[in-house]
């Protein structure tokens, strides 16, 4: 399916940095869920670079929502939504055309496309096409909060800084919604920032820890055996490009843990069963417990820094160097964070729509 | 698709632990692998409980093949395994049913499916039916053997020991066909297995990280934005009971480098387009660029633990206090090696399927 | 996907015709579905070869269902039904091997699986696969009458016989299912049979056109535009081998009629919407509308027949004449009906469990 | 998946007739498939009413591919191409909202989306929405023709009418590229003209069967038992709204052939295995012979008419009586011509690159 995830609920993606337009199809999101266009723009600016500590690249999304919408709801078909690039400058990218840059996806598309694919910022490849998906991703976002459902996510680490760990949910959730700088210790930012901008100076680049923990998920939602709550996700997480690690509860902590130390005892609360603790990140089995969902994303640095790098000519079969010009986003884990929130929306609602059916997520 | 996964090759899995089989579908393998039932019987037999460290339970696997094989090759078409059951006891499970055991899909399950589950042994949930991925996971290693692709796990970490790292990947992939407790530093191993007899001694269990190793993946396989190596790779290994972290490359490691030292300088080698280290897991944009798939896979302590655990009975909706009997594994890390390998050898065949057509694993 | 279908409830398909078993796996059924293996067996049993009229060959199909059933009810996880081969008398098939038999899937099979095929009895592709079908379809038949739903087919034509058309459908229906050979008009059957009979003595076969009536589907079912009501039953129908066309309503029919004639007046009826006709088959922009669904299939006269035919042994690349020994099925059609009843009944619980949850067709 | 189709090349739908746009997002579709800007608008051409005898509305499609396409040639990306819809006159619709025309979707839209669907010119369900299959269609006819496939279809009958059937081939389906009414024999286009504008002037519509023929398909392409070729194509095919038939070879025809008749004779001709007749329709066994592939899709008359009609208002639950103004189609099956061309092509290059992989219909 390629560009294409979901079963019940679908995202499309297209597009290339440099094309006319990049965008995604919405599909299966149920009727009647409320599409504020406010709402997306403000999503989209928390993805768009900040200006002290990212690229200073203009980049505005100026997004369309060309179906699937009607007076302000979801009409239960396809929403397209497209955001045109503006005019970008690529005039010199033949020249550099060949040129692998190191961890980048130069080198693997030249060996999947043959030297068809649109090189032009990255293509199809780009980190701009997950514009798109957080536009998509709000829709998402509003269709789940109908169902008293949200996700928030904070800067667990950057540049081997920590953020405080998640205490109090839904108090932290709210203390993310309005905080740019995604972390809940606000004392960590300054020190977080002085690594990216130190990293900047040296025309290299930092990386992180993303943790995400959704609230309201009912019991019993999740398929064993593939398709489980952390295969969704994952699946899904995975997609994001600089994403190399996706883990849930206590993740690789749970190699150093004994069982005794991991298991979750459950308990009657109020009447309802829950559990003591969330080690498991709210997954039994593959199968939601009702529990917060908690995981974690590994997002490794820019591959793109200024500084030269050993790296081939794959056109002409030889090594080289390249130092590549212009600014370049020191940092992206702040910015993915609005990324891994969509995703994560997104999955949920194929999740819920397959469960309860096509109009669970929808006006009641 | 729920307990079906892959696109161009697929595996489903059916069965419960007390019923009367446990098997698996392998649809879409190419016509002509050499199936070599003796090779399957050895890749059950690294899964099967080791006498000293693992559980008591005898547990054979007389698997039968009842479709897809003719003449000792692959027809092309579905290849059914089905693995009875032998006698179980579950006569009690009756009085049991309702005691959620902590970190385990009871309650879940009962959420899910509303009391109808085959409760005895953990049902459908059970690690048991790994016994069918390890089967159909032998075809698709044979198949990936035909091309000159191999797999390898190794014992990363376990109860806070590590094993040396991967160092010469062909060499040590020979070393690990042959050894039984799969560590690459032998010297660990008895430092390992103390942990496991300990935590037996005391009721309790121990988890770990395994880490595999594939050579000879061509490059430019892959899709992005949604069928990336990773994004395929770890929505089939979280479907592995107990794997709650998958990682690529450096991981979670990722997070306090910098760009400068995460990004793999290609070099051409022998005429030959390489990386000069393999930071990324030889995946880059999701698809692979010819180097070794690297990555890492966090094992939970086994929950089921005999230590008297606080719980819930969810059919009376209040607390109790809950004491498995019964022998159990202290440690499944090293008896989830050969799963995860077959995890691996069935999404790669899948991917490959899909890119180079449905002959290419076949006889040519 | 290949031998799978259906989205929330799927089947999966294996064996061939002189292995050691075919079955299937239906997985995605609700939870609570009531399983009675008698009726299972009376429905295999008109699958069954009548004996006056069909091939000799005894066929008894001792089917066993290995997992996903529980104290009579279905678990929610996937359905296995094994049913074994007897032994079969296969010796000769060597000597044939390459000898095409027109009609037959032998040529295509050697062309897709390049000789490592199966080809006793047709392998794979034997009419034998639909015992399985049946099987599994018998669930979901029941899952379907919990909730209000039936399924009839009737023989509407048979070597150039017709039976009478359909009148009041619930009557129809309910005649129907007494019937082991499925006209509507008893006094054709006769004519019919006789048709039959003749073309057994000549050493060749006819073909025909079922019908199939569906009450009880709620409005507001189905997908545009890939997942309508008519793509998926079209999809799954005309994986029944001898079907070579699906029509829903007047369907070639439409041809010949006016716009006027075939549209169908909507009318409010004791306070409900329905149709006055229902030339559509209960299927508007692919999306039921809540009458009956209505819909035909073609069905070739079965390939083998005794006569002589010219043909080629593709092995050597040359021309021969086939004389099919043996004693052949002059009809499939009547025993077509309980398949394209099944296919229906798997097809409309996918259909349903989409549209409204997983639970839907379970216990309430 | 609902608006997508296709596994390996898949096809996904947006919008809506009186929105903003409509389009399609092409994804799988090998790189280095010439792109030709020319040839997709004549193709448009081909579907947009004909002065004489269609709907007198101008539809003007002025298509723009927004990605997935570079320097003229497919990249392997997602291909979107946006149709904008022009201003068009709907600001009537609210006052007849709840009248459902009868054979249209209008009712079975709300039942379905709960009054949410946008319902101006019909919303999702338009016919508008081909133009988008008709223009991805191109793309997918280009890639064909590059590996020697090629796709034609005639008006084989319309309101009663027949044309000749197919002859020689290949001569056929050149005749038909340059006939903008598709007939073979030139002869009856006039008579069929003449019943259109009868049933113009009497506010009623005529239907149809176009037939199909598709040459230069390899043997041995198709999936037991679920992606038959017939089970594809039929199930993209009747997503084509007035679609009500599919059939394949002698289709309905095979009801009253004996099996004598009705199978194909294998003939070893000029080295090559081919038949003699071709009633299967190049598909044996759901796979191809190496035939022409060769089917029929039954086209019902166009549902919108200007005759008054009972029907009844779904939001009052009464009946009512409609007369809908303006002017509408009378016939719509030639127009239907390149679309099924292009779902046809559509479903052959998703068959052809799950067969031989993803590079196989690019540049060599």
């Amino acid at each position: 399916m390629k560009n294409t995830f979901g079963t019940s609920v679908s995202i499309t993606l297209f597009g290339e940095s440099h094309g006319e337009a990049i965008g995604a199809v919405l599909d299966g999101m149920a009727p009647g869920v409320p599409v504020d266009e406010e709402f997306i723009k403000a999503r989209l600016s928390l993805r768009r670079p900040m200006s002290a500590i990212s690229t200073g690249r203009s980049e505005p999304d100026p997004f369309k929502i060309v179906s699937g919408v009607f007076h302000g709801f979801t009409t239960g078909t396809p929403i397209c939504i497209v955001i045109p690039n503006m005019v970008q400058k690529s005039s010199d990218y033949k020249e550099l055309y060949g040129k692998a840059r190191p961890g980048h996806a130069d080198y693997t598309a030249y060996c999947k496309y043959h030297g068809f694919e649109d090189p032009r910022g990255g293509g199809h490849f780009s980190g701009r096409i997950t514009a798109a998906v957080v536009a998509a991703g709000a829709i998402a976002l509003s269709a789940l909060s109908g169902v008293g459902i949200s996700v928030g996510t904070h800067i667990a680490r950057l540049a081997g800084i920590n953020d405080r760990p998640f205490g109090d949910l839904k108090g932290d959730l709210d203390l993310l919604k309005n905080r740019e700088f995604g972390v809940l210790d606000e004392t960590v930012a300054d020190s977080m920032t002085e690594k990216i901008l130190a990293a900047r100076k040296n025309g290299d680049s930092v990386g992180g820890i993303l943790e995400t923990a959704v609230l309201g998920v009912p019991a019993g939602v999740g398929e064993p055996w593939f398709d489980t709550v952390e295969s969704l996700l994952s699946h899904a997480l995975f997609g994001i490009p600089a994403v190399k690690g996706v883990s849930f509860g206590l993740g690789f902590g749970f190699a150093d843990a004994m069982g005794s130390e991991a298991n979750d005892s459950f308990t009657v609360k109020d009447g309802n069963i829950t559990t003591k603790t969330n080690h498991n990140g709210g997954i039994n089995g593959g199968i939601t417990n009702g529990c917060p969902i908690l995981f974690q994303c590994a997002v490794k640095p820019t591959p793109s820094i200024s500084l030269p790098q050993e790296t081939v000519d794959f056109k002409k079969n030889e090594n080289t160097v390249l130092s590549v010009g212009g600014r370049h986003d020191p940092c992206i884990v702040h910015r993915a964070r609005p990324v891994v929130e969509s995703i994560t929306a997104l999955t949920l609602c194929d999740l819920l729509t397959g469960r309860f059916g096509t109009d669970y997520l929808g006006a009641k």
